[in-house]
């Protein structure tokens, strides 16, 4: 049952010693990148000062990597293939910029890198060098959309780029110490998502090379019958490819390719053609080679090939001259003589082996995303406002509101296949299924007949993976298109890291002139801190948005819509945005809506403005700013102002609602912080301030330091309380409550006198009613369930 | 090949018709508590007034998890097996509540909740109400070590549980949507990681009960072949019970019970008498019920029993009376009057169902793992001190000497069998390889002669994923024992969520008196931002800092060692500690020491101090205070000191060491916030303070913005800045050098004359030089290298 291809003549001898002259160009490239500064082509005996003084880079996966690249250039020119390589082992940098050098891709990219004898001391010189290159397969890298530094979602990345793009494959390697993560060990499972019909194809090669860092790998050592069995579990047909000779690995792996791209056309054949539904099994290919593969078999008596020692540099104590000796001998074995012509050129029978043009690896179109984006038709926001006659008095389900707009972006832009939204099981939950209504969701395993809204060509991604999830918009966005992600607030802290290695690859390509922007992410969190008391505590943490500020000012924005034509409004702005992460916080539950759609746009162009219809202080100084951001704790203000202002008619408060959370931010910090000048405009020099957000109350400070009257302010949001409860027993926990922030104006705003004094008091009876009445009735009291503005 | 068990007649029709009237207790008592506030055993008709009025919790895998529970039941009873119950679907919490109840612990533990009338209806009104219990298998519901609201840790946690506990059975409940997550999807391979010699057992039965909450799941919609594919090639030994007739389920389960017991004793027996140290197959059930089993079929004509409406309350429009007849039917169906007696009490021959005493399985001692805590025997830790002759002139490797301690922790607790360290894969790269010489790393895979300190009983885990990593850590404390966790820092981010999770519990457990502390979760965060040169900027994100502190302060500590002799210090206290996440940040690098481990000591336990060896303001008021936390800010900032000194004799300069971190906090926010008071007297009322710091500047202004001279804080620290480049090019980028932290005392400390001037004018000709530098040579200025403080 073991797939392994008999080692037939498919490459003809001259065939076969080309490519693998081609093989010894890109590792000779790959250790000269290591290793040298100087002395590129060995013309004059190798000293310790060719040799950079600090070396950096991954030897034990790169030998593969370039095996793999130069079987793909064969794959490629033979089929006029659209293939774009993903390298999971993005640490073998120094492979990929060696190909894509070899194939002239680079020397296009960065003239500097020429393809002669200067050019290849550069190319050298350059790597993992101050003021050179990334040691990863970065985005400085020409066909990247894969950094690899952190493991666990090539494979991901790779479903995510062929999804809508019917004619690509995508050669995804999946080094043995990624395929241990968690992130990985579930993408596999990508192909029941896979449409045969619209998408294009994924072709996971598993590098077996044994060795992580300092250990042996599990996949490299379990069985040969287990290791088939996991996947054909996983739903694939594993072909094998095993071994060290390379002439042997040449043939065998020749034939495998040939073999599994003629399956890969069946499958895309029989789906097209005949319209064969039926989940296919994918080809995969396991590949088994030694780790530092033609690398020196011993240093120092020590095994180096095929062992963990070869995964950086496999020897580095320069000042030996034994180790000189030994990389000098190394590099030699590849006979560059033979490889590079007396102007350190590619011969021109090697050069010949390469693609042309976009089909290229390094140039292919797909890779640099944005060259084929192309704008989302988006329907008129404004057609899906909900009516607002008064503020506060009306209800509506936010993110309900928003189904129906994603619904006809969905809808508008299907012939362009270029949008999908993304949610590990929570789109419905999310009440986002109105988006069902003009599209499914994608599902290509077992079907049933009681099944709703499933079907092969979906366009909503639902996976109990937001690892998943993320890597499929992520390759999706990478390859120019355009996505929406929506996830439990809490839960997207599962992604944490994934946001960070994706904020980290778009603050590099704002630096790099050859990337053109593409499509932000855009996260729609939901189901969020204060309205999570089905589940309780562990569903309740609003810790994200302090984590997206960490990163680069210029590509990450925060929004926290306080209705439903906030929301419409934000959605539309984040939709149209390049080069961003968007992150969206809205509730789904029925709440109270405040502004017109008008109203709406304006205060969201702003992102933050005074709500004048529920101030007090028109014509004068207010006596307290009452600010808040996001849904709940504007609600809890407007209570608290109505409350005060027909108890206190006297007192002046202004009400400050702030949307875009950066607006917080100096000007100097963030593009979109209000100047001082126009921030102490809204805040006031000296009057206190109760500011309630929806999130962590230090983050507020730590946005707001700055500011002529930080002094004053004073923060409530969520302090870590919470179990499974009401909606208002949630705000009460955290001191968040109506009650609460009117006290907080009662002890803030000197001489206020004796009514208020009584009012503070009726405040804290309010509170005992209200814990009385929940652990009586299980719900919270009719008054304040059924609140609405009265001004 | 299929390994399903004839429906042998192993229950008597007797204890066939006794577990079953027991499972329907557990399931009666389950719907009670979503539903009912009163009339808890229908004595009479039930009327709206009985049902909550918020119908909160989940139904769908609750038959299936009490049907296992009453499963284990008899497997105790039958081999007086020490077992615990992890239910990954950890939303049926009212099914582990039912069956606790059942066994009589929950009485014991809450004796509120009586085993009558009266504590029944209690136990129904307190689930998921205000003032109740949380909705989950949270702290609360004794028996658990796992909340199971965020999906993926079940198997990690049930690995972690049984290391080192060799007669204990995990019965490890993995839900089909949990199985679609990555950490769960890489967890399944823990079994290459466990001695069957040393370790007890884990038996995941995988449940597919067909839907998440609204979409099939995955592995219920793969064939039949592949499903047992997969867990072939994932090392087990699937076993098949599907259905939904409970006489036939109820003989297939307790005969396949029975054989994989009967397994795993053999597989015990094999290892622990004859030696047989070669990995085994270990058993595992794929139990296929319908969601929502024994549920309604129908409800308004909607299939509900085996479909995803009945994941959580299966229907709730209790104004409609017709859902309230549904209700009191389907209720009914279960004969409560056959299995409580007149006073409400579960009837004698069922509950002698249930194990006794400890064997209870919300009893057993492991599973409140600190009635087993014993503490570690700790070597002396000075006696491992670096000897430090003069401050900054003597190099160490800080985590290379922690090796050394943590070796004899290791070999000091040997026989005690209660203390690992977690790394995925990076315990060498992290310089802790002295470990090494006092156990192995844990490996039960395939062996080759080559291979280096791999054996089946190692002390060491290493799993190339963090999640892994955390998840069998987070089981082995949970169980009362001891562990340590070093990780690149970059790369903890991808546990985030594991560790919110993990100081969730830890909150809430302090709030539970019956809960004993654990020993603390210890982090050594190293290979960190400002020496990760090799990698790269994917590798370089300090913001796990952030992360944690935005979590309870009485749960967590973060720590900053600024030499080897400090991190020995910080680790005694960490390993002795309970309750606590601790975090360290330490580098790995040879670097300056400073303190003698005397100094260490005092300057750790104060957690903050001014170093009068570097400072020149005794017996007055300093001109300016250099603060820092973190190894490398405080070398730069002893850097930028000396030069201070040496070009600006008159200036006076107080250098202040931050070890840990909470210290900045106020004293009311945080057990080790200094006072105000305190603050003052180290930062001065009134002078510039120039901050180098370790992480995300703002972090610092976060902790301090309510101090006094907090608008004189002047923060240096990472803003996400970097690439592969040399240390001091590193620090160059974020302006966090010397020179950089020199230029800001000189650009704030006013009237320092022209000699001042002239010195900013040389530190920014250093800077050119430096970078003209190190893009020539690739490696930092002998004399930046080379530096060493000269006072």
């Amino acid at each position: 049952m073991t797939l392994t291809m008999p080692t037939l003549e498919t490459l003809s001898a001259e065939e076969l010693r080309l490519m693998n002259a081609y093989w010894r160009a890109a590792n000779y490239l790959s250790i000269g990148q290591i290793y040298l500064l100087a002395n590129p082509l060995l013309t004059e005996p190798l000293k310790r000062e060719h040799i950079k003084p600090r070396l950096l880079g991954h030897w034990g996966t790169t030998p593969g990597l370039n095996f793999i690249y130069v079987h793909f250039n064969r794959l490629i020119k033979q089929n006029d293939l659209n293939a774009i390589y993903i390298a999971g082992p993005g640490h073998g940098g120094p492979g990929l910029v060696a190909n894509t050098y070899l194939e002239g891709v680079y020397s296009e990219v960065y003239p500097d890198i020429s393809q002669d004898t200067l050019g290849m001391q550069r190319l050298f010189k350059q790597f993992s060098f101050p003021g050179g290159i990334p040691s990863h397969v970065a985005p400085e890298t020409p066909g990247s959309i894969h950094e690899g530094g952190e493991l666990g979602y090539a494979l991901s990345h790779a479903y995510g780029a062929v999804f809508d793009n019917p004619d690509l494959v995508a050669c995804c390697v999946v080094g043995d110490g990624e395929a241990e993560t968690g992130p990985m060990a579930a993408s596999w499972h990508s192909n029941k998502f896979l449409d045969a019909a619209r998408d294009g194809a994924v072709l996971p090669i598993l590098h077996l090379n044994g060795y992580k860092i300092a250990n042996p790998t599990v996949l490299a050592r379990i069985s040969h019958e287990e290791l088939e069995n996991l996947f054909r579990g996983y739903g694939y047909k594993p072909y094998f490819v095993e071994g060290d000779d390379p002439e042997i690995m040449h043939q065998t792996m020749a034939t495998t390719l040939d073999t599994v791209l003629a399956e890969i056309q069946s499958i895309q054949a029989n789906a097209r053609e005949k319209g064969d539904l039926k989940r296919p099994l994918w080809p995969m290919i396991i590949l088994r080679t030694p780790k530092g593969w033609t690398g020196p078999k011993y240093v120092d008596g020590l095994k180096t090939e095929g062992y963990w020692r070869s995964h950086q540099v496999p020897f580095s104590e320069m000042d030996k001259p034994e180790h000189v000796t030994v990389l000098e001998n190394w590099m030699k074995s590849y006979r560059p003589e033979e490889l590079f012509d007396e102007r350190g050129a590619l011969i021109p029978e090697l050069a010949a082996l390469a693609p042309t043009g976009d089909r290229r690896m390094g140039a292919n179109p797909h890779a640099n995303g944005a060259a084929l984006l192309k704008g989302l038709r988006l329907p008129a926001f404004r057609d899906y406002a909900l009516t607002v006659d008064r503020p506060g008095v009306t209800y509506g389900e936010a993110t309900r509101v928003l189904g129906g707009f994603l619904r006809d972006v969905m809808a508008q832009n299907a012939d362009r296949q270029n949008f999908r939204v993304f949610s590990p099981d929570e789109n419905n939950s999310n009440r986002l299924d109105a988006i069902l209504s003009a599209t499914n969701r994608a599902w290509d395993a077992e079907m049933l007949p009681e099944d709703d809204r499933l079907a092969p060509d979906g366009r909503v991604m639902e996976i109990l993976s937001e690892h998943t999830c993320q890597g499929w918009l992520e390759g999706y966005l990478l390859t120019g298109r355009h996505g929406f992600f929506s996830c439990y607030e809490a839960f997207i802290h599962i992604v944490d890291s994934m946001f960070n290695q994706h904020a980290k690859w778009l603050k590099s390509t704002n630096r790099i002139p050859w990337r053109r922007p593409i499509a932000s992410l855009n996260y729609l969190l939901t189901s969020h801190v204060w309205r999570q008391d089905n589940n309780g505590f562990s569903h309740q943490d609003p810790g994200f948005i302090d984590h997206v500020i960490n990163k680069k000012a210029d590509v990450v924005r925060v929004y926290l819509p306080p209705d439903a034509n906030c929301l419409l409004s934000v959605a539309d702005h984040c939709l149209r945005s390049r080069q961003y992460v968007n992150v969206i916080v809205a509730g789904k539950q029925p709440a109270l809506q405040y502004l017109t759609m008008d109203a709406a746009v304006k205060h969201c162009t702003a992102g933050i403005g005074i709500w004048e219809w529920a101030s007090n202080d028109q014509g004068g100084d207010p006596d307290v700013v009452m600010a808040c951001a996001g849904d709940i704790p504007t609600l809890e203000t407007l209570a608290a102002v109505d409350l005060l202002r027909r108890s206190l008619p006297d007192l002046k408060i202004r009400v400050v609602n702030v949307v875009d959370l950066m607006t917080l931010e100096p000007h100097s910090e963030h593009p979109h912080g209000l100047t001082d000048a126009d921030f102490d405009t809204i805040f006031t020099k000296d009057k206190p301030v109760i500011f309630a957000y929806h999130g962590y109350p230090w983050l507020i400070h730590r946005l707001c330091y700055r500011r002529t009257n930080h002094g004053n302010f004073h923060v409530r949001g969520y302090k870590e309380e919470g179990t499974t409860t009401t909606p208002f027993d949630m705000v009460v926990l955290n001191d968040l409550d109506r009650f609460h922030l009117a006290g907080d104006v009662i002890d803030r705003v000197p001489s206020l006198g004796g009514k208020a004094a009584y009012l503070k008091q009726q405040l804290r009876d309010k509170l005992f009613e209200h814990k009385a009445y929940v652990r009586e009735y299980g719900e919270d009291m009719p008054e304040i369930r059924d609140w609405t503005w009265t001004h």
